[in-house]
């Protein structure tokens, strides 16, 4: 089972995946076992870990889908049998930490130098100004896959240079203006990557 | 197109059920033509007033499916030929409303004097019970088809109910008891319903 939603992510399938995961992880030959899983799968591992120990409750939405036909086969659960995949309207995350309401979306680059624009959609940064507004807590994390590194970007920054390009500016962000302006997010035991501690910072720094 | 995914709500398909809406409000023949709605459709709707006007940021989460198969037809976009729902491990809506993280879920009965506690899921308030511990603003909105009468429960408020049918206590909470303890919701035309109008109640008696 090997697929990708729309966004670029790949499709997890626990039972096949596991295998891949430690293959992956023992050509790593790295203390970190888990380092080179999927963005998605770090901070899905994280947020398990955030959840579990009471510390906060942050879940990835599901894909959202467009169905078209069901079957419901006799004392079988029903069967969706035709569905395409529908845009989301908002970003992959959110939850409650510390009484805030969390908002973000995650992106992976390969690139070395800067993250194109063109990975961040604009009904996801109209959504993320729109939870700015209302007092949310806002942001995207952003993975360089050449050397792993993780960065938590704020909303507020990410639509200075969304709109900037709209006038005519740069299409990436620089990945030295990220590492000025983001926060890094370190990688660890449990949870696997604290992002939690950059977004303490932001809520410190209110 | 007519089909219920397996919490019992109906799919809706945007295109036929307009039509199926008119006749339906024409049959109710009140000045409320959008009463007979379904408490979902009108949670949405009322959603969608307060996104467009600034008010606050609440989605409705994508129904979680398990996907088995998919096809990539050259030249259109990828159909997935085979899945299934699968099981939700928090509630249908959250998004953010005056800084605070807002949390719920919404229940229909035709019963006139008690909504059955099955209709809750053991998940659906272990997950109100960790956004509580969070400082999220956290419910259940139910309403009793029969008079058309929706309330707002604090999942506080659940809880005790909850709890106390573990111990013998009684599967169902009283319509009575929902007027006393919980926030009756209103009609109105923007938005369709004004719940927002309790959740401020909520979050200034803390």
């Amino acid at each position: 089972m090997n697929f990708r939603y729309p966004n670029g992510s790949r499709y997890v399938d626990h039972g096949l995946s596991k295998n891949l995961k430690v293959n992956a992880a023992q050509n790593n030959s790295t203390i970190f076992s888990d380092r080179g899983m999927s963005l998605e799968d770090e901070i899905n591992k994280s947020n398990q870990y955030y959840l579990q120990n009471d510390i906060a409750v942050i879940h990835k939405k599901p894909t959202p889908i467009s169905i078209v036909s069901v079957d419901y086969p006799k004392r079988s659960a029903a069967r969706i049998k035709e569905a395409y995949f529908s845009k989301a309207s908002t970003t992959d995350y959110n939850g409650v930490y510390r009484g805030k309401y969390i908002d973000f979306d995650a992106k992976e680059t390969k690139s070395k130098i800067s993250i194109p624009l063109k990975n961040f959609h604009e009904h996801q940064v109209i959504h993320l100004h729109k939870c700015l507004m209302q007092g949310g807590i806002c942001f995207v994390m952003i993975k360089f896959d050449f050397d792993q590194s993780i960065y938590l970007l704020k909303a507020s920054d990410l639509i200075v240079f969304w709109d900037n390009q709209k006038n005519g500016g740069r299409k990436s962000i620089p990945k030295k203006d990220i590492e000025n302006l983001g926060y890094k997010v370190n990688y660890g035991f449990n949870p696997l990557i604290s992002y939690l501690h950059a977004v303490d910072l932001i809520i410190d720094s209110q």
